[in-house]
């Protein structure tokens, strides 16, 4: 994709998915509710911008448009794999908006099978230490600046 | 904040960083490029939606704007403590992007201490088990739709 600024891939990505709108709307899907008119009322976009984003994500290939219902025609939106891999940018965007967005109590509260109310922690997946960024992380290469 | 749709905290956080340049500015203080000019060129964002965008995230405290020298002034911008806070987006952003928006090897690469290259796991601060955001976490309360 041709763009000035740093070689990026959260460049890359928030080219994809880098608006309100579809986040949201992938936040529904995501969470089973791929109708249209839901989609819409859940996330409070209007009707004009939802159906834009949608049809931007289909063709990221981020969700699928799917008949289930043949007379009258119905469609419905379902995660692609790419879009179930937005999982952990959806779940981190919750906990920092826990934190610093949201007065009061966490709207959503996942639990872990284990039982414990779900805080995620991030793990080095070579040694399973702690990441903490920019504490015990160091950059190797940088995207360059076009 | 008064809006429509799902009472979430993901909503509540793209109030406030739900913009792509807002997140591109962000991604470049927190890699220490803290001046105007700096961020502007390292995201290629225009210099006017780059000033709105710096001056939000300021009244949202996300950023601090700084005096770094006096004759003449001059200013920088400096992540808070919630700022700080928002590198497991961008880095959430970066695996998703290098993965599924990013042709070719991912631009930028970082090391954990241990020495390996970083991939990050997201385990369960309880158990310390896998966290499989939809597969191994259940819902345990769901903000309303207002």
């Amino acid at each position: 994709m041709a763009q000035t600024g740093r070689e990026c891939s959260i460049a890359n990505a928030l080219a994809v998915v880098g608006e309100r709108w579809s986040l949201l709307a992938l936040r529904e899907i995501n969470l089973g509710a791929t109708k249209f008119d839901q989609i819409a009322r859940n996330t409070g976009a209007s009707r004009d911008i939802l159906a834009a984003r949608l049809r931007a994500l289909v063709t990221a290939g981020v969700i699928e448009r799917r008949l289930y219902q043949e007379h009258p025609p119905r469609h419905e939106y379902v995660s692609t794999e790419a879009g179930k891999a937005l999982r952990p940018v959806l779940h981190a965007l919750m906990e920092w908006g826990d934190r610093y967005a949201t007065e009061g109590d966490p709207p959503t509260v996942l639990a872990h099978d284990c039982g414990a109310e779900l805080r995620a922690q991030a793990v080095c997946s070579h040694c399973g230490g702690p990441v903490a960024w920019g504490e015990n992380t160091r950059l190797v290469r940088l995207g360059t600046v076009r």
